[in-house]
């Protein structure tokens, strides 16, 4: 039998570090859950909760991005404390990132910190949520304005899982992989992406596992340089982002991440052209490879919306002394963070 | 004029730093606020909200224990929010253990991490509550059990607003004191208060810095080796607060937390006595500092709490793999951790 692999132990803030595990089958990822010996609280909600191991411990929450707030968390600690865990349990997130960063918020501020593992089910969650310590909920309208920094001990990542996700959410996980296509500074992930966009959409699974691992090596490069953000490195894996929350708050959450991550990046594309500080052919190839993946680029904002798109930019939490900060790019692997008026955001997102 | 000065500069976890300022008047502390330029939010409660600058943004919470809770948490996050708070603002708590450790927390979650500066008004809180990062709110009937490990970035201490304190809210930080004389290596705060009783007790100006020094030197030591409490050094500091955290839990939150804290001491040297851990005369000489300083050192739980007492005591956040330790003293500065089996808790806080 193949066994669980450890394929990254990234090292973060404090010397503590996270391993990344991928399993090849479900048994195999309970057992070595089981193996762990500590006593657990698995925290899934009504989609995932067929990946829990029948002896689980659990709290099962409503799916979606509206059940991302303190009533969640409340009931997550509130399980924790009847199931008498201790600051040595473990909180097992299994789910997407919704799921995963409350667990690991729970996990963070229960006792002033037990244990989180995480189990990602999503794509998205797989290349993005699990890593560097971002725990959190929604708060006052604003995405992930209360949480912690909190790196979870293990990820099991179990690629088979993706097999039964929804289409709608697989593809929203390759807007994130295509952003991190263009902030590596090797063309490993981009070449990967343009040579192998069939099987990709297709769900091989061989080049599944090999795009996850490609899509991590992007993030853990950038997130060990900067574990905790204050640098300004990391920030750059936001590129799209601020766009894209800000898209996220307008319209409501109807939007996917993923969607949203993709329109964003695409939109710091157009705004990078315009200054001068992404060359036009780069700029151009880039939003090809973002419509190839499946992703609208010509989407415009409603203009009876941008008030309330531009209030959720002030908010957004990258904030610093009053100016708001966006990542454009220079070229590959060449993330800049620029300060945008009002004008040039207005340009980016209605024209 | 004499001028604010630094008097510990105390190394936490992760490269942070918590200094400690001795204020000379409370003109000179807000100036020296004011004089940081961030944008800040201050956090108060009825009592304490005449030690607040007339500029200062706040939130003013109701007193008491009892509002240590999410509730308050969120009344703080959702004024940040509203204040345009970024992550590089400012919390600034300005009263006693309840506001400060609410005031970090809140500090700690907001947008993954924000500022947090502390102007303790209670004896308790100066030598105590505001070293070490530990932040929190009650939840589910047991103290502190939510929080992070969030070290402020400085401690401004203004002895001189002790003159107002409540006389029982000044002796009940004598109970932290008292204990603190006994963990220190040296005898140097013990005999301090040996030869100090009675300028002590009547709040001399200059004892009360001196004490708060020399009690704030042995909390840092503890934990400068131990940030975390993972080690179990920093766990010593907890002499006491097993069998008080459990009063005050069974009593309802009637006992105040250096009330309970002395008591418990002493349980934890009789105790250490009967099991021949603690020298007698060195027991019973502690015990009598104890009393010397006021505190009821006779008092034994009615029969019919112990269930509610024991029940506290198994929620205590220092359980461990199901046991839960207490700390005992085998000499001078020379804490043990120990489990106690019921029979020992009961003989120590029923007869």
């Amino acid at each position: 039998m193949k066994r669980m692999e450890r394929i990254f132990s990234v090292p973060l803030k404090g010397g503590a570090v996270t391993d990344v595990y991928s399993a090849f089958s479900l048994a195999e990822l309970h057992e070595s859950l089981r193996a762990m010996g500590s006593s657990m609280l698995f925290v899934a909600d009504d989609n995932t909760e067929r990946f829990l191991p029948d002896w689980a411990e659990r709290v099962i929450l409503p799916h979606g991005e509206r059940w991302k707030n303190w009533e969640s968390v409340d009931r997550i600690l509130s399980a924790a404390l009847s199931s008498g865990l201790a600051r040595d349990s473990v909180f097992v997130g299994v789910g997407g990132g919704v799921i995963l960063d409350m667990a690991a918020f729970a996990a963070s501020i229960y006792m002033r910190g037990a244990r989180a593992v995480l189990v990602p089910t999503t794509l998205l969650a797989m290349v993005d949520a699990t890593l560097g310590g971002k725990t959190g909920i929604d708060y006052g309208g604003g995405k992930n304005l209360v949480g912690t920094f909190f790196p979870a001990e293990s990820v099991l990542i179990l690629p088979d899982v993706l097999e039964t996700l929804p289409e709608r959410e697989y593809r929203c996980g390759l807007g994130e992989v295509v952003k991190h296509a263009f902030l590596s500074s090797s063309r490993r992930l981009y070449d990967f992406l343009a040579d192998n966009r069939e099987r990709v959409l297709g769900r091989d699974s061989s080049v599944m596992e090999e795009m996850i691992r490609l899509s991590l090596e992007v993030k853990i490069d950038y997130i060990t340089r900067d574990p905790e953000e204050r640098k300004g490195i990391r920030s750059a894996l936001n590129l799209g982002h601020t766009f894209s929350h800000a898209l996220e708050a307008a319209e409501d959450f109807s939007i996917s991440h993923g969607e949203g991550v993709a329109w964003g990046t695409a939109a710091a594309f157009r705004v990078g052209r315009d200054k001068g500080i992404t060359a036009s052919d780069y700029a151009d190839e880039a939003i090809r490879l973002i419509e190839d993946y499946g992703f609208d680029t010509s989407f415009r904002l409603p203009g009876n919306l941008f008030p309330s798109f531009m209030d959720a930019v002030s908010k957004d939490k990258k904030k610093k002394g009053g100016s708001v900060k966006f990542v454009l790019m220079e070229g590959q692997g060449k993330p800049v963070l620029i300060p945008l008026d009002e004008d040039a955001v207005r340009k980016a997102v209605l024209s």
